[in-house]
């Protein structure tokens, strides 16, 4: 069991609306502006280690830029990239990105831009942001959804089974769960790099476009923290697409709402789960149980299957 | 049953570092300033239909100032002031509070002042702060300890005994709970004018003292909230005194700190309990049982016997 | 403001299914039962002060029986006595309920049975029971929903306007909310006899029919035991019609299920929120306001209209 | 970045009443028995995918038996066997166990007897222990402290400094936090095989005695659970140490109590606090700063320093 990649490091996402989605995420979601450069923004979570976990970058429409992984350690980074060039998907090294050491850029099959890496730079809290405890990052907010840390992605892709072979066969990630038509054919794949039950997430884009954006997910500590973020987003006139509620797939507490800019923003909680089996046997969920919906009953909501980022007319409309 | 008293309204606190103590009230416990007068602020916790709940007033050093009550009719009104009046603890009506209509002002038998009213002006709150839900008096600010309401005040008195009568006879208070000592001689005792488990309580002020304030309380909507606080407070600085965790006597959930001007203040959570027998019965803790210390086994922290505002030296001291 | 009835006390239920009804209230609700008689068994919420909180009683098939509400006073008693029998409401005292003394009986205009009285006998814990606690009726339970106490009864009606009166003329209850169709007909009120919000309200029967039950209401300490409940039922096969959520209407944090005689049941929690307001301003929310759903933007489950128990075939139907 | 150890798997706790010890993991932590075998039942906590978690063993007193760990994968077993052989701790393999195939059994310099396995079985959960959703090991007790599973365990040792270079270099573990005194000498440290921030402790014996316990820890998945336990165990007459409360080290929120036993039971949460950096920098502690007590200014209570088990008369009273 190699463990090339550490974790899940930082998205960079895109916006018409930047400066609305920056308070999103410093008001409600809690938290801080690090660094302003060119068209983009650096928010850091307060308890990530290194400098930064969102990049909102200013566009024409919204959607998902790079996604960065960080390598488990040099040689791991070194093992990965040959692997990842040899499937012909590689973009080279950039040192683009001030806040981490040289990034090998590349792309999944659906073409959505990834950077990995070794090297980075740990985040040093200013005076005015140092907590109490040298055991956490920056200051505690407590404010809005007061997220800690990013948790996941889900990308939306025109076809999975290609997903599926690139983050197994190249990126070294474990498959917790997936959704199998009756045909078949895969609707979604969850994958795990840590011990979290998942961190890289793709699910099926019914209109056949490539490179979107299902949803990018933040977790707080507690489900409180999510209650309560719901009716800061009442009160801020945030659209909360469906939640609070608890998937069936992960078992995940959600909280789905949509940021100015209009990309999809999870609050999520896993209590205390974990998948700590080494030989963990994937979890299949069929056509029929997908229908079921959330674990209490809620229906999934009709835009779940048809809102993503960057918005797309569906071809039966063309 | 007559209730004459409506329910607890407002507290003026002093301290001689207003900027701080107001800064704390607002960043921490999410608290609106909603007017500033003279040496005062006023300040509104976010579902209180009344116009303040606390009024900051800048003095030289700590302590509580008027406590106000609202009748429950024009009629009960003019019924608690001829008691209070006949009683000899009675000031005559003021106009001077801007935010309510004529308050008539008296004193306990231990000298902290108290105001009662009929009039009032509702919390009309700016655009800025205009919930969401109509059923809400402000916006929710879901920062810090986000606290709904003004709980209870806890007084010290130099001597119980008269309060009690006065609470019992003045103002039709029924008490809930109360520690007696060994000598039959009442140490505190707990009383309500509403169905909440006590709104105004009486603490034996070992000082033996006149008219100082042990602590006052904020109610918030979970314990999930006190505890998020506890994290605010230290990254603030601010001096938890001790908690969280739950009183033995009326079972609330706690966590005691000292806001900048070093008055005490409490969070606090009852769930869902209420005190609904009309003909409840008083519960009565002995020496040994105080003794005991707190619900889950916490020892009673030394500086709750022994800190009250205004501070003042102990008379075996002097 | 005269407050004659002191609070709601207990509901019957009425079950095809007692045996799985009592296991219902007993397993997944937390409750004890403390006697059985003829086809009824008793069950009490661990910090209730009388002797029951529901009486489950076996019949051919589900609904809502007597509905008990106890007085502030003898003489509050004697008061609404009076006027419920001059009203035509009244059915005589009875000592039928070997666990009060003497009810008076009554219905209200849509037929649904009440029982008014004074005298009550206090619950007593065996020492199996027996709380640490001196404060707290019984043993803290700690399964399932953990609920603490009844909090309301929520019964459909043929017509509101006449319950509307029926509550505030005879039994001296306050509106607090209330929804009116954009004909200026009521469809639904929320009314309280105590500091709580509501206690007891109405609803519109669709179907027309007469002394019905939309759902009765317990309050948990906390939204965490409603989650916890949640995947209790999941688990043991209940079915969760909707929720958890958060009203609009009274900001309740809810979950409805239905216990397996049909009647549907509410777990709730305020939080912290009173009516304290001695002149409180009822809440009209209007047919557009409801057609919103709930709080978080939930759409309002259609069972929500159309369940209620005893079933009934909708008049289109027949 | 080798991860040979999978995960910690379960714990043998001895006890001289083990009906009650057993009784206090079934009803007050929501475990299940699922096998007896001589003088030893096993006990499962409901998210485990493998057959037990606790095994509780009947002895003349109390302490901890075998820890066991599973290894990442075959090859991962045979490497840390080959290092464990040579450094002179193994002590052979073993078949003794029925719910795991071939255990590696050693000891750590102190003594704590250990296993380490590959081969495993699956928990099947029983008809009636059968979960609604299928990515959870075994249906949502939702009583007590509702533990989802076994957290880390605290070792007391003779001396800290041998076990340190134990868990880095036989074990592969990664070091998190530790406690440095004045002189340089380690007081605890805290030891990762995981993303968690810590699964094995060692905490300094100050008795100077070998192979003691000073806890076994509990996930629980939310905070709440922690305190509705705190209930539980009041009622139920289990002893509470201390907590809740949150420790500055490792900042998990956590409630002690003694089992019935004697051994000190804590339930823990984390939050969604993980320590991903691959790169971590050890977290050092002075003697200072422990002396400062838990997060939120609890001080330490004294028997957490001087109760182990099993329980042995300090030198100084010899």
């Amino acid at each position: 069991v190699t463990r090339d990649i550490a974790h899940l490091s930082a998205v960079e996402l895109y916006t018409a609306v930047p400066d609305d989605t920056v308070r999103f995420f410093e008001d409600l979601m809690a938290m801080q502006v690090v660094d302003r450069r060119g068209d983009s923004v650096y928010l850091h979570t307060w308890d990530d280690y290194e400098r930064f976990t969102v990049k909102v970058t200013a566009q024409s429409t919204s959607g998902v830029g790079r996604t960065w992984l960080r390598a488990a350690s040099r040689e791991a980074l070194a093992h990965r990239v040959a692997a990842i060039e040899a499937a012909g998907l590689g973009a080279g090294w950039s040192e683009a990105e001030p806040h981490y050491g040289p990034v090998y850029h590349f792309h999944d099959p659906d073409g959505h831009p990834y950077g990995l890496y070794w090297d980075t730079h740990r985040y040093e809290p200013t005076p005015a942001l140092r907590p109490s405890l040298k055991n956490q990052a920056a200051r505690y907010p407590g404010r809005g959804a007061n997220v800690r840390r990013l948790d996941h992605v889900n990308f939306l892709a025109s076809a999975i089974a290609p997903q599926d072979a690139f983050l197994a066969n190249l990126l070294g990630a474990r498959k917790s769960e997936q959704i199998m038509l009756d045909g078949g054919e895969l609707a979604a794949v969850w994958f795990t790099v840590t011990d979290k039950s998942y961190d890289l997430v793709y699910t099926q884009d019914w209109t056949g476009t490539r490179g979107r954006l299902h949803h990018i997910a933040f977790a707080t500590d507690t489900r409180e923290d999510i209650l309560r973020a719901a009716d800061v987003f009442l009160d801020a006139g945030i659209h909360i697409e469906t939640g609070p509620h608890k998937h069936a797939i992960q078992q995940t507490f959600f909280l789905y709402v949509w940021e100015p800019g209009g990309n999809r923003i999870e609050l999520c909680n896993a209590g205390a789960r974990l998948l700590l089996a080494p030989d963990h046997q994937v979890v299949t969920w069929t056509q029929a149980e997908r229908a079921k919906g959330q674990a209490w009953g809620l229906k999934t909501i009709d835009t779940f299957h048809t809102h993503g980022t960057p918005p797309v007319l569906p071809p039966t409309v063309l």
